[in-house]
């Protein structure tokens, strides 16, 4: 169950409201980096979480944080996209329509549909989509998906720092920044009490190992169509790095046939020329239809 | 560019076809954990590629892979609805419509939409997202963003081989598992040469780490209203993942402000009650409108 | 900000775990009639509101409180997923491949992809979408918004209610029905406080009323193709409901003209055909043309 | 059945043609509050209606109308993408490309895709979706989306009506203004002939209300964290608003359990640590693993 | 402007109600190959429509039928979701919950949200998606979109035929499939009178073909990396269908360079072993760098 | 199966980088006219083909080719998001941020998410949607959707063309533009072998045509509210396209019943009056409730 206060996290404060600078924040709020995302995930992933409760217990713990980034940074928006009072009022006096000023680069949705507050879209105006939220069960997989969405998130945060020099926001996301740097931290701290590269992978490590393709486990296929260009590396040679095998490196090459379906269901409505053919008609076909 | 050769990487057959796991494949086809997803990441990472070519090139080699994987899974998509022509022969003759004996649990569009071949969405008929597509510039997110797509791809993949008894589908499972597992090791080697969690974290490692807040950078926040009550572990104390400061923990409590925003726009027709209020009007709006 | 305790507003027990029930609670989740929506739809108007503070904040208690209804319908689906421990070892016994059983009008993700917990997505595991957040700055219109979304919520609780059988699951849904009867209650009673009909109405009830069509505003329009049907009732005579004028009743009628477009920009490669025509082409093309 | 004449149901005249009005009026044919909606809305409705026929025959009436509103704005949007024919001679003469002069603010896919008309989309080009066409077979639920949907729609048509200076869209903006009046108007005389608030609520008013939980059905519950502040107002004192009981008020606390979910089943390849855990194992898992 | 009379445009009879059938039947009214499709496809050509009025005029004929094949559809959908009373009534004495019986490959949200009736949504409940509606401003590519989706629409329509044996849908899929065969008949006389094929294509004819890249404009390019096996045919020999040219055959090679992107941009914040490399850092980096 | 080389089709060069020209190349990448739709389209077809093999032949080859194509573009677009490093560093020593530059009109994903590269999202920044691979299983139609889409397609890059003076953007341009003359060539003539006009319409040709309705399948019908007025043309009179029959008109007039659904079903919890209604309640809601 949940609980609020009414206060923000951290201070959120705009020197110089900007249009501009609200369309790009919506990233953070309801883009697939953004906060709406990693706050539903980290929620869903306790809600689902079966195994030690520890586990649950922290996803609840930063799940319930990552609310407050949603509402800073919802609060930073509405504050980038209201104009000083008197400012304004010389605005109205003026002939030119409200919204010219703000047009260029803003999202018109900010005026047309909101009434200057933020909205659950990204910085195109595209809405937020259920299908971020990852949590699959498999703890390993979801602290993957955790440390890359912080991952991606801080890169977003230091973008968004850097494209603004109005004061009170950077602070606000250097404390944004800040967080990322310990949420990427912390889901790494789970790994590490999950056994590490050697006792985690592959991830699932419940499978039974001895039931996958034992040639192609740890085999880099290269693709390029020239036989002596490979793209070799670390990936390509020593111990693997789940300490498991040893990489090897060769030509990728069709072990599979040539693929031949049946031909079209004679009520499924494909053309005539599909079941009686050209000169290409298959025995098969020939066969079925008498 | 590319080039093809119109056999199979992997030999796919389908002893009994079920339109039933027909569906389930989907998933791997067309789902977030799916080939068109990891296939599109890799190739617009090798296409946006900024720094050293080699990573560039490795990315282009697994991409062209992946588009492989896709078609060895549109391959058991539409053997997997195919009816043996007998058996069809008997049930054109009898009264029952031909769809009834397969709509349980099955896909209408692949009857309806495809004629029987597979489609570019997931299990349950959502189509295929690009939003899904991940590729940030830089390396180490993406790196992590690909060890989470195979680490969920073989998650999966081992779900559906837990799901079918076909001999034939096990077995080109068993070909894509192994795939994962070294589609996994492969990225975790890149993540290696990037210096590992010292040298990468945190992420992006270019942005300088003094301009974060200091005071949150390595701090566990606990959310739980109990002042008692703390989710400690690995992640509360010790030096941090990334050897760069040492975890501490304590409780969140607000360090902002309650958020004030100011009165809504005359010209974006809010209601009137909004502007001259009831009880609770702030001053500043009683200012502004005289 | 937000915090947690870690318990369920109330108590969720599911007596008999069922699959196809679990796909059924999605919706009250992840669709558009979903706590979700709710949710969020509650936040981002706190967030934004601007006017009188005693909105927000009680904006900010029920967001916060449905964050916890989401939790205990996350709770239910997973419970529902579950198998007692018993029953699914004598089923791994048996030949049956353990998916089969539940695939009858189940989600196939819920098994493939999310590890038997519940997902950000509706019944049909469509995604959660971002633009049914609705928040538009006025007051009225989101309250409008609000109650509308407690009736559809309501009317999917008693219809969950009636699809199953399950005690625990029937207690805990005529739990979230009450509170849905209350939310109804609350947001009518902020409509009250907005004035009620007269005093709302025509919402936004800041613009100035004499700027809109004075013929067309209080004038029921009937489209009816024979003259001597119109869909009359309350809406056709009497005083308007906002009791600032008296309903009419006509039939609709083109007071515009038949819209003439130019001709197609020749830089935006339309057909030739489209320029110069054939029987039909306008003076205006000829002439532009030469 | 339907059927048209050609001519607009309200002139539509363009003084000056204006791209970036052109992107904003898309969100009054393809967006959320927009008439591709209230339109397949109320068409919806008409068509699923059970019960007393004459709210079938009104939904159609004015179904029908909007469809002569979609066919005014996309009248209107291909019109603000006209430019006068000499005044473009002139720009071809010029080095720049024809693009150039519109592309601050405006939607590329006007001149990219459509070929200067309107599309099926929003102000910021996000496709309009099927998902918001609400009919949920309760009359009243209905109603309330349909006022709903009027007031968001006359609040965005206030916005444009702000947004332009152009007298031509000025006048027809003020006609959609007034039939949004009309409209409000029209589905509150239906909430009132369903028995108003009283009669009315909670909706489902068919659902058996001793089945809802009795203490929690009109009682506002404070998630405030402070023990001493609660959002009190109209929602927690007084008779409640459908007259059937009193509002009460008081603190939310957690009447349900910590949630334990069964360990992860053994074939849905979790993560080994999942089910042999560190120290907070339980015995549930210990017992079922042995 | 439109209108209606409330009648249906060819008579809709279910003899024996099919919630399964009901849910593929939405397919033809919210699915890509659907009528909501076609109806906003046509009607938005109508009024974009630029050159010759009589297309425009034709347009808004068949645009306006399509609103009524929605209409009966809608209708199909709820009657195939009703059950007799009687029978209905039976199963209220019996223990199992209604629901139960109509499950299987049924779609919940007929139940859950729409109260029986139709949604603007496919077969798998996928909402309908306004990107499908075609309408490029080139009269030539919009009646191949018009043929394509009617031919779609056609084998859409035969394959429900096939799937039920209600005489009642019998019949109206027979209506369907007769108005699919005139319209794709009368997109294909637009397009003779267009100019058919050598007056036509290549579409947009209005482009300078001259501009074109001469060598590749009618030359089958064989991706196949065996260099004996081209895919031939019609397409690799003879007069080009346009009789403009000759086709002509050969190998795809690449023209052009390696790509090389510049470094990624220092404030982009990407990682810094991206800048300053490993072994195969490039000189131009370097250079920069410095 | 695939393999690629690492060069491009052909060579991409931009002489003046620009980012408003990169989003809308977008366009043409993952816009539903765009590159990753045919490749995806074709391969599709190919991987589900039924008939005559020498079709997937050709398909794979040209399915191939477009991936070629996607990366000239994410190519080009990445080259136009990169500033010449001298005029970047002055930027830096300058003191307005980084991205103001080049906000107006430009995609802020290109700078926030994917650091200046290409995404899989058209040019409003929309993600590429899998619903627009279109396959049917049908040959016709699947030859009629690829004309339409590389007519699309064509018309789409004959506009970027006209919207760039970048000779080497306008070489690039000249190339695809030619390409897609090709491939509409190309499907053309599959069209020409499965019959022509005569011999593939109506679509499907492997339904029984008798079957359909036999008054409606050649005849116009106006929908036009003036008995006088009928869009005639081609396709009113003379012999049909597909040779089967003659074109005739006439006014549409409902054949069919004013639609009459039953009650709603008690437990689908509908408001109390739609069952007990008010006037025009009918019988038989009224016998079924006793």
């Amino acid at each position: 169950m949940f609980y609020h206060d009414g206060k923000l996290q951290y201070k959120v404060k705009v020197d110089k409201p900007n249009p501009q600078f609200a369309k790009m924040l919506q990233q953070a709020i309801g883009g697939i980096e953004g906060e709406i995302r990693v706050c539903l995930q980290y929620l869903f992933q306790a809600w689902g979480a079966r195994g030690p409760v520890k586990y649950r217990d922290m996803l609840l713990e930063t799940g319930t944080e990552e609310m407050a980034h949603i509402e800073m940074l919802a609060t930073a928006v509405a504050l980038n996209l209201e104009t000083a009072p008197n400012e304004t009022k010389d605005k109205m006096a003026s002939d030119s329509p409200i919204l010219e000023a703000i047009m260029g680069g803003a999202n018109p949705r900010h005026i047309l549909s909101s009434g200057l507050a933020a909205m659950a879209v990204d910085s195109n105006g595209v809405p937020f989509n259920g299908s971020w939220v990852v949590g699959t069960g498999n703890l390993a997989t979801d602290m993957y998906a955790n440390v890359m969405a912080e991952s991606s998130g801080r890169v977003l945060a230091t973008r968004l720092w850097e494209a603004t020099d109005d004061k009170g926001m950077k602070d606000m996301l250097a404390f944004l920044i800040a967080r990322d740097t310990m949420h990427q931290n912390q889901w790494l701290a789970v790994l590490e009490e999950l056994g590490g590269l050697e006792g985690m992978h592959p991830i699932p490590n419940s499978f039974p190992q001895a039931e996958e393709n034992q040639h192609f486990n740890y085999n880099f296929l290269s693709t390029h169509i020239d036989p002596k260009k490979m793209a070799e590396g670390r990936w390509s040679e020593g111990k693997s790095m789940d300490g498991k095998s040893t990489f090897t490196i060769e030509k990728a090459k069709p072990e599979g046939q040539e693929p031949e379906l049946g031909p079209p269901h004679p009520k499924g409505y494909a053309q005539k020329e599909q079941m009686t053919g050209g000169g290409s008609i298959t025995e098969k076909v020939k066969d079925w239809l008498e």
